[in-house]
């Protein structure tokens, strides 16, 4: 059996599962939970051999770091589950009841999007944590993780496949892809699969957003602005731009461009180089910053870098606007922030800049679906079609609208011998 | 200077436009009215000289029906523009607001999608329609309608975005395509275009979907089905089914294939029979229907035919399962329904039918933005991303999220320092 005829297997459970009880998907997720409590030893015993290859094939040391599984990344998940079993449901709800004319009710009900493909890096935690989503959500999933992760996510995945199932749940509402020569059978069908989500580096987000017909869901890019105002707090500007930059260097929602108002350039970089120095933080400057510090001289190029590194460009503006010119021009929406004490000055760019996360005084890197409140992200989307921003339970549901009627046909309204009255119902 | 650099400043404009107060979009929308009514007479005389080349041109009749822009088009545009101005404002609605530590606040705020470009037919009131739609929800718009109402078209764009910018719109808030030509270059413009809306033939929006990198909103097929199920009044039945076939059979939302309960088949099929010869509709039925009826003899192409003419499959099913399964398979998740006065049929077929609407006992041609209560629409949705089904106002908005901080940063929650509270704020 091909990989096409198993995805289509998977379309065709979509409709059961989208139609399965609250209790019943919450009953699989505490399934879920006592089953990978139960089994925790092989599970460990699977991570364990792939960690032990990967270090023979000279894996760096952050991709080992989010490989490995144990019992405090089992301990998350296991919580992260718990909180998803107590949230509300996100299907059968009732967005707008209408009457259209007496006996012609309209509904718009929420319903999961259907067969959900996941592209994922070699993380564990990530399996468990978007299964879970999709359990929840009543979304079929396909899912691809990262190679170096293969015998953990096998384990993974039976474990969770077989509590779902037990509690009910119909059986191909969830596959596994291994290979990576099967992500391409994935890319064409269309026909089966309503959203992929691929997770990693922008070419490869790029390369699936370029070969398929299904619509993808994600960000390629993730290079992220702060902008310094003149009416700046720069006790706060100095550990937000700090924090941004180095917390977490490889992640998508890290500054990777500042821009400061020419009025606070001299005040600024000298505290900010002396901070950023402690990392060994490379600063690209333009010609008017490299006059107030050393640094190295920034290029047209470094306007659209996304360094994921220890590495930050800097550019002065005249002001505000040319901030957010700028960041509408040379960002990719995800997450863009400005530092300033003026309420208006604040709320001018974040309505004018054109991201996803547009923030005040804080740190780039809360974009975050945990540090949200969402329990748990599929991924962040710099899409504004469907979901945007960090994407939980809620953008993993579509709707629609259930009309109930006794007979009424649409002639006797286009000839006036009816009227539609339009009464919303509480 | 080149389309594309015309339509990278309508996405220039966009943020400012997205920006734009309630009441600055609504006295555009009272100036456009306005405008229109006080230059009928111009408009009316470039839709008569439209009608008389395409009179020459031997366009079919139900394309001059739609292509006419007379007093009652102008009345009904202007009545729908009103209603527009009196909806709630579908920009900065604040969908949630969550303190997560002290004095960091998220909010997550409507704002527009930002360009969208829309590709319709030659209907002179449609150009009306959703100008106002993107100008009441705050996006810029890029226009191209069918070739035959060029005229009508150019006078009626004029107005309005005339209107716009002397209400204090941006510049570049609107723009219109006329050649043919133009839209391949439209189609290159993913880095300034948000979201197209193809109206038309399926072969047209098949390829505008397979032919650029924008997402597409909108429907190729409209393969609508009608089960007639064991509990079925008859009586309810030959209407809704008549009404679904002949209303409008050019719609996407006519019926196109009849499934019959084959309990149920021999009462129905003649009766059914009777009333459709009134319209000369030809019925392509099974070996089973031909059994009762005489009719022409259906093909497995039938099951996916979109016939846009007098024209109807039928096909016995043993339950509403098999009903289920076919319209799952062959259909395009447009607009299906049930006739049943069982409710719990109702209810599993409208749960597992995967299609944006789901109707019980009424006619599938319901499925409109003005049926629905929405005031107008453009256009009706088979995707499961984003709007589903008709899309009005709601549809044409995305969300940002917006951070307010005091300067907090990441390291403090990730090293334990500080936790999050998330507390939901009325």
């Amino acid at each position: 059996m091909s990989i096409q005829d198993e995805i289509r297997k998977v379309k065709l459970a979509s409709p059961r599962m989208a139609a399965s009880p609250e209790e019943t998907r919450n009953q699989a997720l505490q399934m879920v939970c006592d089953a990978l409590l139960a089994h925790q030893e092989e599970i460990f015993a699977a991570n364990l051999e792939d960690m032990a290859q990967a270090q023979r094939d000279g894996v760096a040391a952050p991709v080992l770091k989010r490989l490995k599984f144990d019992e405090g990344k089992l301990r998350d998940v296991v919580a992260g589950i718990r909180d998803l079993i107590g949230m509300p449901d996100p299907l059968f709800q009732t967005q707008l009841a209408r009457e259209l004319d007496e006996g012609l009710v309209l509904k718009r009900v929420t319903c999961p999007i259907g067969v959900i493909g996941v592209i994922f890096e070699a993380r564990p935690d990530a399996l468990v944590q978007i299964s879970s989503l999709c359990l929840k959500s009543g979304n079929c999933v396909i899912l691809k993780g990262g190679s170096e992760a293969l015998r953990s996510n096998r384990k993974l995945f039976d474990i969770i496949y077989d509590a779902a199932r037990q509690a009910g749940l119909p059986e191909h509402c969830m596959m596994q892809l291994e290979a990576r020569s099967e992500i391409s059978e994935l890319l064409d069908c269309h026909d089966s699969v309503d959203l992929l989500i691929p997770r990693g580096s922008n070419s490869f987000v790029q390369y699936i957003m370029n070969n398929t017909k299904i619509p993808v869901m994600g960000h390629a890019d993730g290079i992220c602005h702060i902008y310094v105002d003149r009416d700046a707090d720069l006790d706060k500007a100095v550990p937000i731009i700090f924090d941004s930059k180095t917390q977490y260097v490889s992640a998508c929602n890290a500054v990777e461009t500042l821009l400061v108002h020419e009025d606070v350039v001299k005040e600024l970089m000298p505290r900010l180089k002396a901070a950023l120095d402690q990392k060994q933080v490379e600063i690209r400057g333009t010609k008017e910053i490299a006059g107030v510090i050393p640094c190295e001289e920034a290029t047209p190029e470094d306007n659209t870098r996304e360094y994921l590194d220890y590495i930050l460009s800097v550019k002065p503006v005249a002001d505000v606007y040319e901030a957010i010119d700028h960041i509408n021009c040379f960002g990719s929406h995800h997450t863009d922030c400005i530092v300033t004490e003026n309420a208006q000055t604040a709320e001018t760019f974040m309505d004018l800049v054109d991201s996803a996360g547009v923030y005040q005084n804080c740190s780039t890197r809360f974009a975050d679906g945990y540090r949200y409140g969402f329990g748990a992200e599929v991924g962040i989307s710099t899409g504004k079609i469907h979901a945007r921003g960090p994407v939980g339970l809620e953008g993993l549901v579509s709707y629609k609208y259930k009309l109930y009627g006794h007979g009424q046909i649409v002639e006797d309204y286009a000839s006036g011998e009816k009227q539609f009255h339009f009464k919303d119902l509480k």
